[in-house]
């Protein structure tokens, strides 16, 4: 968790990068009264966020979309650079960002890190860049997003309660970490600190581990009929929903983070590889044994998944009530929840296709569990 | 569809396994007024059965558990049976109904189909059973389950809006289709006819795979440090729900289709030593588009699941209002939602741990979007 306050970031903060994450840092920056400048190599991304009240347009002399501009280059230096440029490009954007700024904190905010911070340790070894003048550069990584991108899908609040790491390393100076820190504490996010590898390592297991899993489990559907389609329920639904995500975003992280991940599959292939060999031969001694080996192996790895809050895994009751399709149904039965003064902890519906009810799903404290279902009895909804 | 009406469903019906499932069923026809008769093996969960009001316990003449006891051997003869033992002896089980019982119908309800049916066209092969004998059985299955297992569990609105799939084959009765598909639909679920060569490829497809996919990435977190598993969003915890699931069943159904799902897994293990060997040499020519390749598939293939009621995947556009953790507040949204005549085709709770607030996404008709925003924001809802 952050120590640092806002006094920590040194402002103006120039947002290098105006798509769907770096105008919504704008926003959040903008709606707690920091000075917000916006540069995007599109002029027409930079006038949308602009325009939604992210920060105030700048060109920057040299930059390639600027060049020819003459006018308008703008000449208020930031004390603060947040790259928010594609992650492909953001090692050589924070580093020309070094180079132009020699007193301001860069921050960039890639999905990976080792290779943006790889890119500014080369610059260095180079000699383009003082060892002094990269340790002003520190990595973050905001965990948020949406299903849209883009400056116009962007939100001041896509951050709020969202993990934001921070990654020092030995050779990141502590204002950059502060300054970083307060940053990400301004636009509501929680502060994460670990190092690059730490992090990389992580995001390989909890993000792209399961986006791989999900669009291998989703490309087999492509020549499914659609009369077993319809048989799917929240099962496939639930581990297949971020295999609608953009390839080309995709393609930059999941080869940013080559080696880690792939060191990962290599395990999930052998234990494919073993099913496999299973399968093949279901009434071989041993056979089944193994298959239910591999489903408690994931028994116990789901296991450890915290809950919401960071509560411990599983610590909630389930409460489901039948509600039919029509406006107020799901109020009402969350009314008498909030009458009966239990708290939702979570809350899904549960719906198969080609019918027109639900089952709603609301997650409370096991203390809470009995006394609940017997309010909404009483108030004549079908808990089942 | 169903088109069978109650009377197509031959009384009593007799119940052959009181797990979740068979005094859910037992439930279900008892809240429709059918005569019910309930046996299991296990004296203490045929009790429970019976005592939660799923039907009428009886002793069957022969039965490993009935043996001996001699009194109280039941003498009423079921109209239709169903099995409801676990899958892998649930062919016996049905094989064993056909020969007690000549006139009765015969369905079961295990989650794959076909072991099920060999099962039964062995008995005629044998000789133990005629060809006419062999035409009463007819193979279904409930696409419904709780996470947690047995008759305390079980509820008579299990069945609610689920799919339940009715085998009808070339040498089945038609009076037996009939009855299974009368009995589903007494339970409350939405009967889908298709043969069971089509069932076990279709659920290898949309639940297996899912099951393996989900329990492969669950492994993999056996060994996360803490610290990595913090930073956990919903798309992890959406694709490793279901590997929650309980090994012993597992197991059954796994070895039981085990034909159809190597299938599926060596076109999955093929795509996925593809993504291996494109990220051990990230840079190589071609090997971006190989990924983003991959991604596109997973894209195609899950915009083709099918959305709530059969809905068009996709159809529905989500409002995302910040709520904090006190009772009453999602209430006081969805209350907002319901005055403003907009109804809720889908919800859920997005939350991050570590922190006390929360997104609920509202998903509603594309075209009622702004105006929920506006309804919303005026009652100074924060809609993201």
């Amino acid at each position: 968790m952050s120590t640092a306050g806002p006094a920590a970031l040194p402002q103006p903060v120039l947002v290098r990068g105006t798509g769907l994450l770096g105008t919504s840092i704008g926003l959040a920056l903008r709606g707690s009264g920091v000075e917000v400048l916006l540069h995007d190599p599109s002029p027409s991304a930079l006038a949308v966020a602009r325009d939604i009240g992210a920060g105030r347009a700048v060109e920057l002399e040299g930059d390639v979309a600027g060049a020819g501009a003459g006018e308008g280059t703008d000449v208020t230096t930031p004390g603060t650079v947040v790259v928010a440029a594609p992650p492909d490009v953001a090692g050589r954007v924070a580093v020309d960002s070094l180079l132009r700024w020699p007193e301001a904190v860069v921050m960039d905010i890639a999905s990976v890190k080792a290779s943006v911070q790889t890119d500014v340790r080369a610059a260095v070894e180079k000699g383009l860049l003082s060892a002094e003048s990269a340790s002003r550069y520190v990595g973050t990584h905001p965990m948020a997003g949406r299903e849209r991108s883009g400056p116009v899908a962007a939100r001041g609040t896509l951050f709020t309660a969202a993990p934001w790491v921070v990654c020092a390393e030995p050779d990141t100076a502590a204002e950059a970490v502060a300054a970083a820190e307060a940053l990400a504490a301004l636009t509501g996010a929680t502060v994460h600190t670990m190092d690059a590898g730490e992090h990389d390592a992580s995001v390989a297991l909890i993000s792209h581990l399961p986006q791989v899993a999900a669009s291998l489990v989703a490309s087999r559907l492509q020549q499914t009929p659609a009369a077993s389609l319809a048989l799917a329920g929240n099962g496939l639904r639930d581990t297949t929903r971020i295999a609608a995500s953009d390839p080309q975003l995709w393609v930059q992280i999941l080869a940013g983070n080559a080696t880690r991940l792939v060191e990962i599959l290599h395990g999930v292939r052998a234990d494919l590889d073993r099913l496999i060999g299973t399968l093949e031969a279901p009434d071989a001694p041993g056979a089944r044994l193994d298959i239910a080996q591999l489903i408690a192996e994931g028994n116990a790895g789901q296991a450890r998944i915290p809950g919401k809050h960071g509560a411990p895994p599983q610590a909630f009751a389930v409460v489901t009530v039948v509600v039919d399709d029509t406006p107020g149904q799901i109020a009402a039965v969350l009314q008498a929840t909030g009458d009966a003064g239990v708290n939702v902890e979570d809350l899904r519906m549960d719906h198969a296709s080609g019918h027109e009810v639900g089952m709603l799903e609301i997650s409370v404290l096991p203390g809470r569990r009995e006394e609940l279902t017997a309010a909404l009895t009483e108030r004549g909804w079908k808990v089942v």
